[in-house]
């Protein structure tokens, strides 16, 4: 560009006092849609849980503190995330182990995938842990895990730490004495909340960011009877599955501010329309075998496989079975698009910023 | 009053030109605490259920439209009250009737205490009710009865129309094919919401009023369930015993926008601590008998009694049984008049009004 | 009714228990619409002034406490209503008179018709009242007048008492000293507030009603500085007028929770459409002339004289002259409606309950 | 790390299976406390402003779309950004210039620093900008520039697209007309809503983004009177300044959704407190001459500067004159970290996390 020969010199100048030109980086900066950074990927769970268990043989949790596999996307590896804002892991513990306890700012849940015996302690409370079960753990929430069974026990982590660290707002803090004392009777929340839609009236725990669920654990049995009473008697069960969010009962929105926690159950032979959004997406797969499309490229899945879904990507599931449902767990960083304004659903509004809840 | 003599003239004059003096009135006006207009009082169910039993032969569905026999505070006949803003009645219903469908302004709900085999058509929606159930129908929501079962079914009926005609606002409409046409399967809200704490992600019902819960159905299954789980591991439930309030997945908030309701749960041997607040509620005695004391007198209840609580009395309750527990369902205006920053509870709070949820 | 002849035992039986049959009552209870129990009315300022000026010879502070005329609605006076739920009176304060501090549950405010000179105390803050200004005292604030000034001074109070007293929770409390001991520099709310759309970041005054305005005095200066540089040109202007609501500049809501005050600007030759809402409301003529036809009755008003416009009754207001504007100050229960989902306007939405802001 | 040595096999498939092992990254992704990428910077506007003029002279509107020069973090150029998730730019138009209309998913402000004679339309309304003047552009408003005036008129540039490329949400389109079709009276919005405390009851213009102020110019004349009416008599002027949140008038809230404007008010001779948040904030000085002292490092700062505040940094504000006062404007992201419960302010509350509003 002439202008920019004979302009060198200034150019130099901008650089020196940290200034840089617009017009040069307009089109970087504001892209006609969002760029997708995360590419779609699947893990598989064989490959996860072999590393998994050799790792719980040459690494111990005194190392390690949490024994855990990261899900990395690979366009995302300088941020650990497994797509935009959120991350996923699997943890496993062994018999006898102990995670010592500490808080940190992200958010997190565990979605339990095999094993039983383990128990959560959170601020205070301790919450037994058995396959299909969402256990939260608040921001800022003392917890720590304990191993008291017999076979080892693997789950999956969910935590907002990319959007923290992006936002640069993380604070953690290890406790000293290592283990909580308890304060609560044991699996005191879920026994409270659990049934039907009853909100007990007790004062909050002191520290409990208001945000989030006071709902430690969200039993699997619980949700299991709740696909079988619904079916697929729901408006809509055949473009997107039948769809449960897991709620905060004080709110009854999400159960933590950053992400929500899904159920979503396909029935045989399901064949779904194509979503789109501006949130980011992970899904686990419960039970069944099916596949999912992202942007053309299909990616078969089994049961407890792991699939990125990344921002404004477009994407339909099939159910590969035409006798047995699928049950997919996902969640996404949907309540943060919400709560700025954010959240786009491709289908035809001509404005696309959605109005406030 | 001198003062007073000498302005006859101008005593009458304010009359005539529709003016009155403030300073004659103002004690009047501006009581020094909320003035009780309504009485504690308790009905019997024996001698409510017997009066339905000989209407059920004397009077047709066809006369009644609904056959209710309402508790009527003996100090607010003018508003057809149980207590200020909120009204009780026991409806019957006999096998083979129908009560016609209309709507209306007034939120109400139904408890059921007797029978089985009758349904409520909720916009479009039949649901079956068994004794203990809840049931909702909020404000402008089309509604019939229909009795299909074998034995006479009765149920307390909870509305807020004292509130409506007081602020002025009551519509009321006939459905002029008197039995509505039904939109989707039967029982699905409950379906749909009554397990574990998932929200189905669909459409509320257009028309639905926004504030009140989607859900038709609570039913007693789910709350007793509740009630055994939870025992009596709750802070503060040597006080006021085990409080559940029912609530609207949605918000989180009551089920109606005028009326919270909930369970009370009171050991064997209960005695409570007193309460005071500037709600209006009423109790009914789901199971168990004991008493309760309200501004110095005792009430002794028993099963499906009904008592009234006026805005602003003292009262507690006491368990009689040393072995068996009590079930109270109570209702109130609370939600009223917190949304009004108007609720207040005794204890102490220099500034009683009541900082916005 | 031959079913009754035969029943009129059990009809005594019912009396006795304070039972009531529903099938009697049901048409009463359930209107089809609004029962408009008040009745539109004029009260002409000529009248009420001569009126409290003599009241002003022969009443003394002393005994008054305020001495103010009630506009009460001659289908209200059990409940001393100018329309249902809120009220209207003329206060008049004479040169060195002080009326004591008080407070109540009660949400009030002055707008200012005549005089200068007097104060407001409000929770330890004076600001002074000139004509056109509006005042606020919110529900549980200190308040007391005094005024410093030469000539007498008249202004209109607007309270929701009628309200406080159906729902039963009034609370009064005088100050024992008479005299609040000022807390902060007077006119401070106004100044902080009044400018612009800046708001102070500061403490808002402990023990202020949550739901409130901070702001103590809307100065009629900035009011009409408005009026000036709008104009009319808004969308609707031809039908309703410039309406302009006084906000609460916390939450962009009604200056109180129980009570909206507006500005509403008539343009000269102004001939309006009808209205008709669920809110009940009083206009007080700020200058100008004019009419407003009210369920077919025309009421012919001058500046300073007051209208009370009963719920749901159909009206239009008339600008009487070609050259000079009218405003009116108005208010209405509106706030209450809209927190209850109750607030209805006429124009054919098929479902009339509003849905929550 | 031994243990590590025997693994390399494994850590190698670990790579290829795009798992990553958190117990080695563990530190990086959960700091102790926010990592503050940003740097403290001041830009003098001496430099911006002569760097802008030659760039006037030698890049026409037509190349440049937006002839921007942008501040730059030296920590931060990967991201454009100011400081974490804002940005500040200076823009300069020249007589007879006009800036094509646009639309983005940022939300955008000018702040007017010199020059007259200039305007913005912002979806169809013109609106016309002096110095001092806050000029907001909602995300998906379309926007353009004009210049009708006679001398160069340069504005600080704020936007929020750092944090919408963060999120991955960035939409951008350009109109192909290139010029809006006016649908509204210039100047309009300010009309409507500047004066008082009064919010006209009119309807949005349709597709407004729903949490962003309607107030397109919020003028400087309003600004100052603000602050000559208040002076210094606030609570904790002494520590903080006054400080002036501009206002959404529908919500009491921020302007925009992720970013609040600021009005900071130092008197002569003022030495402040030391301040601390998880916010960034960018301080741009209107009049006045000062320093602020950040992480122990003192930036001088004179008219018209800007300084980059990173979050997390602790700084304090000092007035360099004892007869002069200081006015700065100030812009952060603070509506993003409360709406996501992350917002945190220094000073001692065990619990950080702040509550919900």
């Amino acid at each position: 560009m002439s202008d920019r020969d004979g302009d060198e010199a200034h150019y130099a100048a901008l650089a020196q006092l940290e200034l840089a030109p617009l017009w040069n980086l307009q089109a970087n900066l504001f892209p006609r849609e969002p760029s997708r950074r995360a590419v779609p990927f699947l893990w598989r769970y064989a490959d996860v849980r072999s590393q998994l268990i050799h790792f719980g043989k040459t690494l111990s949790m005194e190392k390690a503190e949490r024994r855990v596999l990261m899900l990395v996307n690979p366009a995302l590896r300088a941020q650990s995330a497994t797509v935009a804002n959120i991350y996923a892991g699997f943890q496993l513990i062994l018999p006898g182990e102990r995670a010592p306890a500490h808080r940190h700012t992200s958010h997190a849940f565990r979605f339990i995938v095999e094993g039983e015996g383990a128990s959560t302690t959170v601020d205070g409370e301790k919450t037994s842990m058995k396959p299909g079960d969402l256990l939260l753990t608040p921001g800022w929430a003392w917890h720590e895990h304990l191993h008291e069974g017999k076979v080892p026990m693997i789950w999956l982590d969910g935590l907002d730490f990319p959007l923290m660290n992006l936002l640069g707002v993380t604070f953690f803090e290890s406790l000293a004495s290592r283990v909580q004392t308890p304060t609560r009777s044991a699996d005191r929340a879920s026994r409270l909340y659990a049934h039907a839609r009853l909100n007990p009236v007790v004062p909050l725990a002191s520290g409990h960011a208001s945000h989030a669920s006071p709902i430690t654990n969200y039993p699997w049995e619980r949700t299991d009877a709740a696909l079988r009473a619904i079916g697929f008697d729901v408006e809509g069960a055949h473009e997107r599955g039948v769809v449960l969010d897991y709620v905060n009962p004080i709110t009854g929105g999400p159960v933590l501010p950053t992400m929500n926690c899904r159920i979503v159950h396909l029935p045989p032979g399901f064949d779904g329309a194509y979503q789109r959004r501006t949130a980011s997406e992970i899904a686990y797969v419960v039970r069944g075998a099916g596949a999912t499309v992202v942007d053309g490229k299909r990616f078969d899945w089994r049961q407890n496989d792991t699939l990125a879904l990344p921002t404004w990507s477009t994407y339909r599931h099939l159910n590969a079975s035409s006798s047995d449902d699928v049950v997919l767990f996902t969640y996404s960083d949907t309540p943060v698009l919400q709560a700025l304004g954010l959240y786009r659903e491709d289908g035809g509004h001509p404005d696309f910023i959605s109005a406030a809840p």
